[in-house]
Parts: structure tokens; C-alpha cells; sequence
């Protein structure tokens, strides 16, 4: 019932994701970028995590990140921003992964009218939930604990 | 911290989901529609909720179930099953919410082939989780306390 | 100059219908179905016409209503709701009319973003009334008036 | 209960409209363009209205005279024909309507089969009434009608 | 070379079908739901079937009718009817199958100009049918007696 | 063998064709549009044609020329020009031909790449040359000339 | 009740089917084209019919034996193999049929992901059998039987 | 004035055209191929030409053909018939050409439905002909004269 | 440094342009027709020019202004209005240009919704100047000085 | 009249521009990149600007530079080079601008056959302005000068 | 290291290549056919193949070739022509070898404009070649010599 | 016939190509990113080559490798990975190239499903190589010594 003696987590986060709470709070909401770390950490402390939460506006460094994931087993929760859309050089990365890796998305990204293409990550992710706000985040780390303690 | 005192929620089922279990379990995993309805009650019960769980293969009375909803202001779980893919009356039904509706699916619709249109529900729930397996239910129902308890 | 003594007519109204006036007021306007009902039996009657309103969230009902009134040579004014979009079944139904057909819109179905697809009734229909509101039933009454009279 | 005293009201009709009765009765039906004129004054006059019907086969016309309706708050019927599949020129003058502008069609131009674009104008008119020939014209004076005089 | 003993085959036929010979003769040609009804069940009996012929208009009970099939381990003749351009509900029940599943058409589903989308049912049948009238029944009726006596 | 003595023909051209000769001669050759006219003229005068040369930028004037020659059963030649490409309008008033319409074209609109949409006026002309610049003319001319004396 | 003295059938195969076999017999089936040959034989036989099986890796000569079937009054199973998908000129030729053509198909195309679009040679053909293996010609063989002794 | 003397022309028939005359008149007119060849034959002589008119069904002959008018720069008039729709090889066999090539077509392709595609040979011909029956060879050959003798 | 002396220009506006200020400020912006006339009038006699300011709804009393244009070199500052999306005529006209020609556009034409075509007169422009309000004209009277006086 | 005392101007270059005049001068002009940044710097000036032209080849800075630019309230005049046809990434920091945001194109991005793609960027910005060659940057320099001194 | 004892390799042109160095010599280089058999073969010999370099217009033989290839185990270089664009056939046949089979293309086929469909061998080919002239052959025989000889 | 002295030689990967051997063996192959440099060098040096490989996760910094080749006539062998798919910023920086550039891959990127873009690369290559694992490079290193040393 346990889980694994604080487990790493990576909580990783694409493009413009680490100003929320300064821009657009009707899209996005208004829990700052702070705000959204120390949810995360607080969550993942209790589920026996310990997360850390990451951002970045270089695709480069993403696939890194997810590399470093992929050869430490490291599970991932995923918000990869606008790369959702067209990046299949962070899906590869993705695919290579080791343990589950789950996309979050603030808001649904079927409702933004210009967005006509779905994600081109969600197809190699465990799983995906949106539309939560910060909450999405949440649910992605419970779903982590209920797959790796099962 | 403790919800509304044992509020109703409904978890509603599209067709061909209340034979879980009982055929294409690779697809579907191997838990049945009793132990569906049994984790989602006793979830429910914990979270401080009355869940009932239903299922139909009547696209009329999944539309009846959701009025219900609406008339009553309960909040839903849904997993229109193959409904999602193309009963724009069930989405019209589901539009008329008064209470957070959650759109669940137990495998990644996106990474079945024969599905290229997206979700016509989707646009008007207030989130969606995907790819879990029943845990996307407990997923909806966990969202649902926070949403309501916030 | 007379229509033919109180002839039979139906009115037949798809999925969510029988809801009107009970939600999106916006979009719907704010006439109740039941105030729907009294003004197509009282404009029928003026008319010269046995109006009978109906409706139901049943695709197989629609469809054994329009054989009734096939089998009947019953004129019909049919707002097919969401079944515009997608029930080819119910317009194999129609098209087996014996009698004028005439659909129906509330509001402008070109206008709603996400209906992409044009009526796939409406090829079969006599003629089409949409965007008045409750006044494209009223509409549709007399072009069955001025169609029938001669 | 009465209308404005006959309020002015424009039945606009598009290129070829001219020539109704000459040409291709099986689409356009018998009546005449003079008939189609004596139809829409005598009911209009019935409704109240000083109907003027006029017809061209000249964009810039057509769109001076909806700049005409839009100055004086003039109701308009208008079957722009072969316009409404291309004149996003016609569409933007209707737009500018200060007063209810209803489409109309004699056929239902979703079965006729080289025309794939819908209408270019339907988004911008107060409703659209299509597929009871000339009829279709006597419900679209009674439309407004109805609209003006509520 | 001789069948099981009198094995039970369903013939389902989806909306509008149990109103062959009334209608359109033309195309769905002159014999009544009687006399398909009569043709597979003689036909059935020669080949030492019990058939049995079901029509309904309703998706849910032709769903129903799958999985009873499917449970039973009943081969199966469908003509889904217009279902076969949408309901993806019924592509899902009858997924399940777990004996023979032929789909028959009446006429040429690829000659009917407003039906664009192929069977969405094809893919998870045994094989089609399509073209021969209430032939293509007696066919799919014979291909199950070869494919289940080998 | 001789033809109606000198029947008249008309040869229609679209917008921009006045100007044949003094822009583009790489596209439209060197012939200027008063040689197209002597052309065509002269040409005509041997095959027995009293032929008339029009040409206008304006979509209404070409309207009125296509139902003069409709009204007097009078052959026409036209190069529609860019309304080629979406007039539908032009397309309509054409299909009310009550004589041989030819549609010509001085190069090939096919290997001109932003032109994307075939013509929408060859689905009612009797035939189509394309190509071979004032020739194409000349070509058309012979043709109604077979066509009227078979 | 008894067929036309040993009437001729020509049983035509596309390219490549005349390895059947030999190769892909996951695909394809075990039963070698010399099988084919003798089961259309025996069954034709059997049926009252003189079969003539002829496979051609050759579009023209494909062509020329249903020019020959059509002079003949012959009927027709054709398998056109990949011809399927983009031979309009088979497609026209099987088009001059005088006697029933019937489409088969080994496996059913629907599910073969490369080959997008539907067969060409569909909206010509009597009717169409797919997806049975072998069995796909003995059905169409027993088709030609019930269509010519109806 | 004069042409060269006899020089040679080609006129080059696609698959199903030596069948002219025996099938489909209502399509392709009454005109036997035997007339077609003494047409082209007889109206080459009176222009100057020697002209041989070959069909077959064989797209490799079609290559050869067209590639022994490219070495001896001989005009060629060529109805590619169903190869219009599809052959690269042929147009790129045509695309070679060292003298005019006129492409010819006996009916307007564009009004026949079920071909979407344009002509993949138009873009490389000096021309097109289209839709004058029979009369489509004799303007092309009129046109080869005025070019070659321009 | 300074311009030609006063060389002409001519500001050309398409249909619905001289409305501007009456109708939709929202869209175009308070400014009306006759302060744009003044703004260009104005900045143009500063930069040296003889700017003429012309707007018509006729497409080819365009055609014609283009033409003058062309004929006189006299560059032009064009916003087509609606013509911008699908007048192919006014895209030939200006076409044959012998001096700058820029298109403007008051507003974004893409985030407006409806207009899913780009301009079919970009292509051939020298520049476009988009989203600006009246200042898209001064922004091209500037690029027009900048290009002429280099 | 006067702008306010040496405003900041950040103008932004993506991918490439900044080899501005060694490479393709018949696409991008013979201006070098250091006379790109002296042409605005300069004008800037004389427009009371303080302009910074930067360029880069990585999209994260180019999302980190328009933060700042956000943050600052900084008028903004980007290229985005080849990140206009795909990267929604840039768009999404764009979207946050607090100041006036300019696009510029040095050539016309809808003459160049590869990109299909209308600019992502576009429906976010002030306005654009395209086809000038480096006086692009310039007129987007003016421009602001107008936006931010009315 | 040494390869087979001279293992039989058949290079196998589609349509139009046997003409090489004939014409268009811009397109596909100044080598004539003759040289690209004697390169292919000298540097087979070097490579330790028995090199047999074949052409054909018919799409029926390169079929039975590729045939003689998968019975025999024999590697393929195959340049399909422009059957590469859509003969399914010769892609069926290809998809039976039991050696490895080189698709090379001269030039890029992704340049030349006409042909949007990609290759429709390509996805059974063991590699793709294409671009560097008779030196893609070259580099095929390498390949296989070396996934031969490992 | 013997090659520059040592001349330079870049091979460059895109994205995740560093990770070649440590993941996904059936689809890259077994052997590791350091075997690949290794077979590169060694190759190169046979054929007189200096090659130096380098791998980037980065967008940007593969520009600038681009530029780097461009500014010292470097040949380059490319490998994109997932840039293929959409990176026009790497393409235009290819387009510089002032030295042959040859784009491999390792595997068949026409295989790979969810890849429906073909490679925006290739039109400015000079040739591809594609689907024969590391013996891309091999081939694509060949390639570029005859080209060279042709």
C-alpha cells in the first residue's frame, strides 16, 4: 500500500509555462508558476514522491530532461505547452521512456479554436488529463501512485 | 476539508462498456463491470459522495440520464463509449450541465486507428481523462471532490 | 379556399427538444416546449389542421413515427435536433414520405461553430425554415397550408 | 396587434432571378418573374407592407441596394442565386442590416449538386427559408410579419 | 459434410429494413420483410440452420442482439442499415463476436451518392455482401454454411 | 452543305481580354484584341457566321449577353476569363443556352498553378478548346460550324 | 429450375493472383491458384456452368477478355487484384458488360491500410463478395447461379 | 498555304476506344471506330496529312507509340481514354514530344461524376479538345494544320 | 531625396469601403470614408504625391482602374475589400501592373473567421499592409515614397 | 506629437536572418544583416526610438525575448523567419505582448510554393506588413511611431 | 568479406527509361541508357554481382520480373518510373521478394511538382535511393553489397 | 581520380540520434551512436575523407552547423530525425548549402504511420538515403565521393 521510498518524479513543463499566474489567468488561471511547484511537491510529498518540477522554453532541453528520465526510470508528468502540437522531436524522446509518463494540459486543448491538431505526444503517453487547471497536474500524480503502487 | 455531506454523483456508461471484462480484455483490461461499479462506489464513499453507476446502450436514455443530471444539478462522470465519436445529442444533452461533468475513457482513444474524428463531447466538458484503465474513473471521481470542495 | 377538414399533421422533434425554455434561453429562446406545443396546435387549428407535437431523445421512436406518418400520408414538420448531423437512419425514414416534409430549425445550424457538417435530412426534405426561433414551426404550418390548399 | 403603416420592404432577387418562368421550369417551377413580383406585393400588401421587388444581375447593384435597406432600417427578402456561393461582396453589405434581411431559395440548393459551398450568406440573415419555390418568398414576407409586428 | 445440428443463426437488419416492399421498390427491390424472412429461413433450414430474422429501428437493441450473439456464440447476418454509415456503437458490439459475422447490403452501398463514408462495420466483419438484392442474404447465409461445415 | 445564310454567332470575352496584345504576351501571345476580333470576324464571314465580338469586365453585362443569345437561340463562343474560375452566376446564365455554347480558352488553365478549381462553366457547354492560343478561337468557330450544318 | 445448358463463365484474375499460394499465405490463404482453378471448375460444374478460370498480370489483356465477355453475353467473376485501386480502364471495360459482373475480393480491401481508396470497379459490378478466402468466388459463382435460373 | 507535303500524323486511341460505336452510345455517340479512322483519314487528306489511327488497351504500346513520334517529331492527336485519369507513364511517354500533341476527348470529362481527377496529361499537351463527339479528332486535326502550317 | 514632382497615385477601394465610419466600428474603426480620403490626400501631398482616392462595389469598374493604372504606370495602394477572396478577375487586372502596387487591409483578414481563403491578389502585390486600421494606408503611401524615391 | 523620450524597440529576427545579405540576395535582397541593424537603429532615432535589433536561431530564446519584451511593455517588430509556418511556441509568448507587436516578412510569404502554411503568428500580432524588402522593418518602425504617439 | 560467387542482381527500369540520355536531359543527366548498363554492370562485377539490367513500358512484365525475382532469391535495384506513382500492382508483386529489393529514383521525386502522391512502392522497399542521377544505381549495388556480404 | 586531400566532412544528427543503440533496437538498430562515428570516420578516412559527426537535441545549434558548412563549402551528410517532419528553419538554413548535403535515415520514414508529412528537407538535398540502418551514412558517404571526385 506504500509506495516506493520517495520515488523521483519529474514534473516537466514546455513553452511559456513557467510565467503562469503573470499572463492570460482567464486561460490558464491565477496559481503562479510558484504556486504550481510547491502543489506538486506538497502532492508528491504525501504520495511518497519526490517531485521535482521543471520548465523550459527549449525544446532541446526537454528531450534532455526526458532522456534523463528515460535512462533513470524516473516517471514523468509532462505538460509539453506548444509543443504539443508539433514537436515529434519531444514525442520520440517520449517513446523512449522507461516508466509511465503521463501529458497534462491546463486547459482542454480541443476548445482553442486555432489549435486544429491534436497532440502528437498523447500517443505514446500512459495516459492523458485535462482541463483541471493545476488540478490536471494533481490527478496526473495520483495516477502515478496508483500505477506504481497498483 | 470533508465534502457536501454525501453528495449523489453518477458515473454514466455508453454502449458495450457494461460487458467490461468479458471480452477483448488487452483492450479493456480485466476488470468487470461489477468491479467498475464496486471501485467507483466505494471510491465515491470515501471521497464523501453517493455514486451511482449506470450503463445503457440507448443513446436516448443516456440523453434522459443526463437531463436528470441537469435538472438536478449532479454532478457526472461520463464514458460515452462509442458514442463519443459521433451522438451529437448526447453531447447536446451533456452541454445543458449545471454541475461539473467529467469525461473519462479507459483506453487512449487516440491511438485507435480507426477513430480519426476527435471527441464530439470533449469541447463541452469540464475536463478529460484518458489511457488509465478504470483508474480513469477514480481519476474523474478524485477531480470531482476537488472540484467541489476546492 | 379550405384545407382539407382537420387533416393530420405532425410535429416531430428530436433529441433535447422537449426541453425548451428550461436551458440556453440564449440560444433556444425563451418559449417552453410546452408553449411550442399550444402554438402549433392553436396555428394548426387556424389553419384547418389536427396538429399533433411530439417529441423524444429516441432515434428508433423518430424513425417509427416518420413510417407511421409515411404509412399515413401525415404531412410533417420535423426538427430532427442533433439527428441533423448524423442519423442517416432517420433520413432513410424520411425519404420514404408520402406526403410534404418540411425541417425545422430553432436557430441557424450554419452559425454554430461546431456542426460542421450540413442536415444530412435535408435533401430529402420539401423545403427548409431556418432561424426564427419558435416562428420556423409557424413558418413551416403554413407552407404545409399553402402547399396542400394549393 | 397591426403593422407599421405599410413599412417599406425590399424583395432583392440576384442575377438570373430575372428570368424565372422562361427558363428551366423543372428547378424554377412555372411562375414567372412578373408573377413572382404580383405575388410578393399582393401578400405583402395583405401583410401591410409596400413591397418593392426588384432584380439584377450586377453585384455592385445588389450591394447598393443593401446599402440602401441598411440606411433606411429596411427589411429585406433576398435570393441572391448563383451570389451565394461566392459573393463574400453581398454578404459583407448584409451584414450592415439595420433591420431583419431573410434569405431565401425556390430550391433547395443542398441537392443540387455542383454547388459544395453552402451559402456564404446564411451566416448574416436573420433566418433562411429554402425549397418551396415561390412559396418560399410568401413565408419569408409572413416571417417578417411576424418579426416586425411580435 | 453435414452442418450441426440445427444451429442457431441470427439475421439482424437495422433501422428502416423491416419495411422492405413497402417503399422504393426500385431500390431495395420488390420483395417484402415477409418474404426475406421466409427466404432465410427455408434457405436456413436446407443449409440446417434455425434462423432467425430480427429487424429494429433501435441502435440499443440491435447492440443487445450482438451481444447475445456474441455470448451465444451465434453466427451472425447483418445489414445494419443505415447504422453502417455511423454507429460506431454497433462496429463495438459487433467486435465481440465470437462466431461468423457477415455483413449484406441490398444494393451497392458505393453507388448511393450522399453515403460517402464506407461501412464502418466492414472492417471487423468476416466478409461483405453487397449488391444481389435479398440475394445478398442467401449468399452470406450459404458463406456461413461453408465456413462453419468447412 | 452551306450553312443558315450568315447566322449570327457571338464570341463573349471575360474581364482583362480587351487588353489582349498589350500585357503578358508570354501568357496571351502577341495578337492584339482588335486582331482576335478580325480573327474571328473573318473567319466567321468563310463558315457563313455574321459573328460578333463582345468583350467586359463586367459579370452582369456577360449575364445579359449569355440570355440575349438564350433568347434568340444564337450560338455563342465565350472565353469567360477569370470568372472562369468562380462565377456561378455566369455558369447559370450560360446553362439557359438554347444553342451551341463553346468554351475556349487561349492557354492551357490547367498548368497555370493558383488556379486550382477547374472551370465551373464546362459542366454545361457542349465542348471545350483549350490551348492553343487565338486558335482556340478559330478552332470554336469550326466547331459550331460542323455542329450547326452536321 | 434448371440453368442454361452448361452456359460459359469466365472467372478473370488480376495481377499477381496467379501466385496464389505461393507466397503471403497469411494473407492470401494456403489454397494454391491451381486450387482456385479446380474449385471454380467443380463448382461451376456442379452449378451447371462451363468455367473458364484466366489470370493476367496485364491490364490490356484484362481489357480484352471483358470486351470478349461482353460480345459473348458472359458472365463475369472478376478478382482485379490491384487494378482494384486505380484502373479505370478495366473499370470501363467491365462497364460494356451484357451479363452479370460480380467483384471479389480473397480479403477484405477495407482492412488493408495501404490501399485508401475503394475499389473503382465497385459502381459497376453487379454486386460485390470480399472478405471469404477462396470462398468469395464460390459465392460469387452461386450468385451468377440464382441471378441467371432466378 | 500549303501544308508539308503528307507529312505523317499519329492519332492515338487510349483503352476501350476501338469499341467505339458497339457499346454506350448514349455516351460516346453512334460513330463506329471504323468510322473514327475513315474521318481522321479522310479529313487528314484534304489538310495535308497521312494519317494513321491506332488504338490499344496496352499502356506499354501507348510509350512505345508516343516515343516513335518523339524520334521522328511526328504530330500526334491522342485520346488517352481512361489513362487520362491515372498513367504518369503515359504522360511522361507524351511529355517527350519533338511536335504538337493535342490531347482529344469525345465526351466533357468534367461532367462525368465519378472521375475526380483531372487529366494528368493536359498540363504537357499543346491543347485540349473536348466534348464535340467524333468532332473533337477533326477541330484537333484542323488545329494541327493551322499550327503546322501557321 | 524628394519624390517626382507630385506623380500620381491612385488609393483604390473595393466594395463596402465607402461605408466605412457608418457601419461596425468595431471592425473598421471611427475614422469614415471621407477621413481616409483626407489622411491619403493629405500624406500623400507631403510626400509628394497626387494621391486620388476612388472606392466602387462593381468588380468591374475595379478592373478598369487597374487597367488605367497599368496603362499610365501609376502606382497603386489597393484594399479589394471582399474581392480579396475570390476575385480572380481583379487579381488578372492587377496582374499586368507597371508600377508598385500594395495591398491593405484594415483589419487582420486572418482572425476573421469566415474567411478561411488567403488573398488570391497577394500573390502579385508588391507588399501588403495588414491590421493597422486607416493607418494600413499611410504605412503603403510611406512604402510607396520609400520604393519610388529608393 | 512628440514619441515618448527614446521608447525601447526590440526588433527580433528568427532563424537564419541574421546571414541577411551573404546568402540567396535574389530572395532576401543585397542589404547585409549589419546594414539591417543600422537602416532600423537609425530611423529609430529619428523616430525617438531606442532600437535593439537582435537575431537568433534558437526558438527558446526568441520565446525568452519576448518575455521580456512582455514584461517591459516593450513595442516589439519580429521576423520570425521559418518559425512563422510552425512554431506555436512563439506564437504563445507573442500572445502576451503588453505593447504594440509587428510582424514583418521581407518577401512575400504566399508567393514561396513550399509553405502552405499561413503565418501562425499573424493572429496574434498588431498587424503586418510584408513584401518590402528590408523597408519592411522600416514601415513596421513607422508604424509604431503612429500606434504609440496617435 | 568476398561476396557471393557472382550472385545474379536485376536492375529493372519502368516506363520511359530506356530512353535515357534521349531527351530532357536536364532532368535526368546526359547518360544514355547504353551507359547506365555498362555502369551498373562493370561495377557489379567489381562487386562480385552478375548484374542483368533490364527495361520495360509494361507494367505486366516488370510484374513477372519481379516474379522470376522473389522464386529465384534474386536482389532487386529497382527504378519503378513513374509507375512509382500508382501501380499497386507492380507494389504487390514487389512485396513478395525473399532478397532484398533497392527502390532508386534518379532524380528527387519530391521536387518535381506534379507528382504529390509519394512513392507507393516505397514502404515494402528495403531502402530508397534517390537524387544523385545514375550514381543512385551505384549506390543501390553498394547496399546490396554489403547487406549481402555483412 | 583521387580525392581533395582529406577534405572536411560533416555528419550531422538531429534530435535523439545520440541515443542510437540504447533504445528501440528493432526500429534503430543495435548498433550504439559511438559504433556509428566510428564507421563514419573510419569510412570517410577510406575515401579521403575528414569526417567529423556530431549530434544536437537543439534546433538552433544544427543551424548554425549548417552555416558553418555553408561558409566553409563543408559536404554534409544530415540526418534531421524528427526535424524531418517540420523544422523550416533547418531546411532554410540547408537551402545555403554551397557543397553537396545528402539526407539519410535510418529507417523508412514512409513506414512509420504516424508520420504523414514528407520530409520538408528533401527538396534542397541533393539526394536521400533512407532504410538501410547505419548503412545510410555509409551509402550517403559514397555518394559524396563521387560526387566530389566524379
Amino acid at each position: 500500500m506504500s509506495p516506493h521510498p520517495t520515488r523521483r518524479v519529474l514534473v516537466l513543463n514546455g513553452p511559456n509555462l513557467g510565467r503562469l499566474g503573470s499572463r492570460e489567468p482567464d486561460v490558464y488561471g491565477a496559481t503562479s508558476y510558484a504556486g504550481l511547484v510547491e502543489t506538486c511537491t506538497k502532492l508528491g510529498a504525501e504520495l511518497g514522491f519526490d517531485v521535482e518540477v521543471r520548465e523550459t522554453n527549449d525544446e532541446g532541453e526537454m528531450i534532455r530532461w526526458l532522456h534523463e528520465a528515460a535512462d533513470g526510470s524516473i516517471p514523468v508528468v509532462i505538460n509539453p505547452g506548444a509543443f504539443t502540437h508539433y514537436s515529434y522531436a519531444v514525442r520520440d524522446a517520449a517513446a523512449q521512456r522507461t516508466a509511465p509518463l503521463i501529458e497534462v494540459h491546463i486547459s482542454n486543448p480541443y476548445t482553442r479554436e486555432e489549435f486544429r491538431h491534436t497532440s502528437v505526444v498523447a500517443s505514446i503517453a500512459s495516459g492523458t488529463v485535462a482541463g483541471f487547471g493545476i488540478g490536471s497536474y494533481r490527478l496526473a500524480l495520483r495516477a502515478l501512485a496508483e500505477e506504481l503502487n497498483g
